[in-house]
């Protein structure tokens, strides 16, 4: 019996990862393999159409490659442009070296979007017409669904959540990145501790410098009190972005992730409530809105370039 | 011979306006009356009912009715929410009662959204697939098309672009309308007025209460050192809210109108500009970005909801 299936793949910092996914985009088989420092994009290609060989079927259609990247990229063109956490890559035309390589179409997505996409697909975001997909880690990213389909703009650029505008000083700006991400998180706990405030943050780890946001996150859990207001405070930031994205684009559910939101969502939720509640311009934004946590874990890149794959993003 | 047309109908704060247009968007008749105040609702449907009858066809068939109304509406619902300049309207189904009184499809959409409809239809924005409309006027109201539709969210209230929120302060929020608007534009005015600044203005009016955004434009124009200041700071803050409309949303186009926009654009394009390119995190979202001024004029509303009436705004 021959069935289609579809290749994912999971260019991360620090691994990359190879799925083989069946039609209904569920996991058949994996690989893994960290990424090495210093290796040329040669060698990483090599791996990543080995990769995907390891997990070609030996009698099913491979209907098509889908490949996760950290942004930007551009979709519309399968081109890795600057991918800060890809050293020394630029303008690579990924999805064509694949398809040559590999003999199948291939599809290039931003990470965020893909998750976006895979949480529409098979997870929390299921059903809805209308979702925006966050994550709040070392950054933050967005995702749009859009009437059922990944939102990518004219250039593929489009949901860069993280770098809507949320202050104005001068001719200075900071983004929603900037005050409410992990790397936020992580400054605002070491410009507190370098005034001398007292936090259980000092007992956690040798030096200011090393704090992070997965301490902070653990010590707000414990109850300490500069690590609450932070987290709080956060929580309220994270809402007011909330509100401008309600307000642009209108959608029936948030889904949100990553590691910050993950390390802190008992405590941010009520937070994010409030701000939506106190300024969202009419209640009907909020009235039906659900907020919630994703479902698909630490998959959610290779079901998202699954469904890439599948011709899900257009 | 008999040929398809539609009935456009321009909900406005101080007059209504209807007409013809044929199935290419070209109006043929006009109608207009202006409102009066403490009309009851009944006497002002009445009003439109008797406007449309009088541009309504000899021969032709009447394919559907668009009414044009200042937002928020339930497009999707065809109800008429909050209308700020309409004193005691509340939902009031305004398509539904249409529909039942005149016989022909009647759709309801915001002013703002159906002015992006228009200009893509027949003006300044035809031909792309993914546009932005921003009016800039006594507020600040938005209008997005996605993959050539114009996008209105799960609920019907996305594209509110002026609620986007710019600046925080502890609980409080600012948002791009309360700083670049024609509103926040007399307020800066003002303010520097009372604050004893020098300025051609004071011999623009009797009162400092008396300056508006229009003679804010003119005094800028004439070279007014204070309102060429309050002009290009607001040129750079709309700047500063389209770098967050690039992230969000990609677009090929910005088609800016509304008053303010028209009386200082000489003033504003510059630092338009330069914010946008100071502060977009990719110069992909602006090489090929096109800023421009609408071309369909006052008629705008009444195409825009013949285009609705058309069915272009799903």
């Amino acid at each position: 019996m021959s069935t289609d299936v579809v290749i994912g793949i999971d260019l991360g910092g620090t691994r990359i990862r190879a799925a083989r996914l069946s039609a209904d985009l569920k996991i058949l088989q994996r690989i893994e393999t960290l990424t090495l420092d210093g290796e040329g994009l040669d060698a990483v290609i090599n791996r990543i159409v080995q990769q995907a060989q390891a997990v070609w079927p030996t009698y099913a259609r491979v209907i098509g490659i889908g490949v996760s990247a950290p942004g930007p990229v551009d979709p519309i063109a399968g081109v890795l442009t600057t991918p800060p956490n890809l050293k020394g890559w630029h303008n690579v035309p990924l999805a064509k070296l694949l398809q040559d390589r590999l003999g199948a179409p291939a599809y290039l997505g931003n990470d965020a979007n893909l998750a976006a996409l895979a949480e529409h697909a098979m997870g929390a975001a299921k059903g809805y017409k209308h979702a925006v997909y966050i994550t709040v880690s070392t950054g933050i990213g967005g995702g749009v669904i859009i009437d059922g389909h990944m939102f990518v703009g004219a250039h593929g650029l489009a949901a860069e959540l993280g770098h809507v505008i949320m202050g104005i000083d001068g001719d200075r700006t900071v983004d929603w990145e900037y005050m409410a991400s992990g790397t936020a998180l992580a400054r605002q706990a070491q410009a507190a501790l370098e005034k001398g405030e007292d936090s259980l943050l000092m007992q956690m780890c040798d030096s200011i410098d090393a704090v992070n946001a997965k301490m902070v996150g653990a010590a707000a859990q414990a109850g300490d009190k500069l690590a609450l207001r932070l987290v709080t405070r956060v929580g309220q930031v994270l809402g007011m972005g909330l509100v401008s994205i309600l307000h642009t684009f209108d959608p029936e559910i948030v889904v949100m992730g990553g590691g910050v939101a993950k390390g802190t969502w008992p405590l941010i939720i009520d937070p994010m409530w409030d701000a939506i509640k106190k300024h969202c311009m009419d209640s009907a934004y909020w009235e039906t809105l659900k907020i919630v946590q994703p479902i698909l874990g630490e998959d959610v890149s290779l079901v998202g370039a699954g469904a890439l794959a599948l011709g899900k993003g257009s």
